[in-house]
């Protein structure tokens, strides 16, 4: 019989249920495990793998399609498994929106409210009131990713009466949520080199996959062009910021603040001077991550509604541009 | 020449400009203090006075209105000034709905986001993820006050997609940007009475002023019969709650978590137990404190308006119900 392997450590009893009801009405027998190491060795056979472990690959060499639970597929595009063509990529990207976004409210309203400040008083059981804070309302943000993640934060900033939401992708593509759409590279002529004239930008939003083409986007040069009134906020991946540069420029006071959810490496180690940086806020890597049901659900609807498509022979949903890398 | 005072510290150049033009234009000699030490002694002809501070009411026998900057008037209506009626009582309720709400939202996704849980393991700089966390997104929200304040974060909990969002008031009279208004009354029934059978609140919000009515609302039996499920924010008055009950409920985990900006006594001692209770997140009375521009700027245009109604002879906005308390 034809095999799928289901290897992750989140699903519910009803995620389980899900895809063994769909496998088998797919003509698929199901394995499930949960930890890497109990499943390597025992999936030589599989034609179809969910996972969220690139190392797995190389277990199951008569593959034709894996889905990736998580949206960031950069381990498995340069696992070269995907190159020839012959094994199709899904991810999970269109999972993550509700989660994320809501995790970049919540750090913009802690910025925007001074909570490190108040924390570290609070933490010396102070009282103090009236540091000076700002509101969402009437703010100006861009957000740099306009995919599910870009559009589930706009949609939030504009229902909480931000002023202005602009997001910048490859084509510059206009979106319905945002209120203008520009291509990357006019990115230095919106961002940071009008900030003298215009009004300078309450937050900057950095949610795009870590690509080649991502890497080091908001370079040196770029961050030394914010306006010290910028909180930059990444939920994509480290790498698409200079760090040691954003170090400089928060401990300097010569951007507002930053909330990372992403950084490099990661974990961070214990000795790591981004811990201590002015006014930002480190946390680690759940923006995304897998606690929210609603999160897991949606990777397993996914899945499964690929799955029935793959057995009738239709084209796969949320399939990896491997070229691309996302 | 009849005179104003106005007496805080949190006015801005612009503000000070506006009342001064307005007083001028309505036949008012106006003076500024920022501190009520400045003010005593020299303020015993005032006819009109801006503050914040009620202590400063009995050097002003002459006094026909007093504008509050704040909405919490407990010691003003106290102070027996206003009690017959010779001298009016307005306030700024109307002005702190924007800031208080978005302190609102901002701690339910904290709670909601296990933000208490992740700081203590970033303190130890550890690196967890997955903890169970919860959305705003389909989530029941009560709001116990549906005046400006809860009127405004009702309408960002819908806004964020929350599925019920319900509000308490005295009469049940419906607002728009609620599902539905209960009156206090109803509160056991609604909320504590129903939990084995409806699905549990997310989040209970308090945005009540302190009146003797309110006092000791969330008692130690009501938050017995609250949900584990349930995390609780109050803004509005400590003594709105029996702190002690919620304290020994939240280290019991009979209840979710909490977030008070107000409590009892405020500065909150540095030896208080409600500093370290579990999942409770402490904040000094800032949720609508004077550091937001847009606050502040509102309680001026609220109190210009009502100079020049007072010039004309009308009626004043925002007038306190000395009886009620608010």
């Amino acid at each position: 019989m034809r095999k799928c392997y289901v290897i992750c450590d989140y699903l519910s009893e009803e995620n389980i249920r899900q895809i063994s009801k769909t496998a088998q009405d797919c003509g698929f027998d199901v394995a499930f495990y949960e930890r890497s190491e109990e499943a390597r060795g025992n999936i030589s056979d599989a034609e179809i793998a969910y996972c969220i472990d690139s190392t797995l690959l190389k277990e199951m060499p008569h593959l034709k399609w894996c889905h990736d639970g998580f949206a960031g597929v950069e381990k498995f595009v340069a696992s070269g498994v995907f190159d020839s063509g012959e094994a199709v990529l899904t991810n999970s990207s269109g999972a993550y929106g509700l989660t994320i976004s809501e995790h970049i409210i919540m750090v913009t309203l802690m910025l925007m409210r001074q909570m490190p400040r108040y924390f570290e008083i609070i933490g010396e059981r102070g009282w103090v009131q009236d540091l000076p804070i700002r509101s969402i309302q009437g703010s100006r943000a861009a957000i740099i990713g306009t995919g599910d993640i870009g559009q589930n934060t706009a949609r939030r900033f504009k229902a909480l009466g931000a002023e202005k939401v602009i997001g910048f992708n490859r084509s510059g593509r206009k979106q319905e949520c945002f209120d203008e759409v520009y291509r990357l590279e006019d990115l230095d002529r919106i961002i940071c080199g009008t900030q003298a004239e215009a009004e300078p930008l309450d937050v900057l939003v950095l949610c795009v996959p870590g690509t080649a083409e991502s890497s080091g986007l908001l370079s040196k040069e770029r961050i030394a062009r914010l306006s010290d009134k910028t909180f930059v906020i990444n939920v994509g991946r480290g790498t698409v910021i200079d760090q040691d540069a954003l170090l400089e420029a928060l401990n300097e006071g010569r951007i507002a603040g930053a909330a990372l959810d992403v950084m490099y490496p990661e974990p961070l180690p214990a000795d790591h001077p981004l811990w201590t940086a002015k006014n930002c806020i480190i946390t680690p890597h759940i923006s995304g991550d897998m606690g929210l049901p609603y999160t897991v659900d949606k990777t397993v609807e996914f899945f499964c509604e690929n799955l029935e498509r793959y057995a009738r022979g239709d084209d796969l949903l949320h399939r990896v541009d491997i070229e691309a890398g996302y």
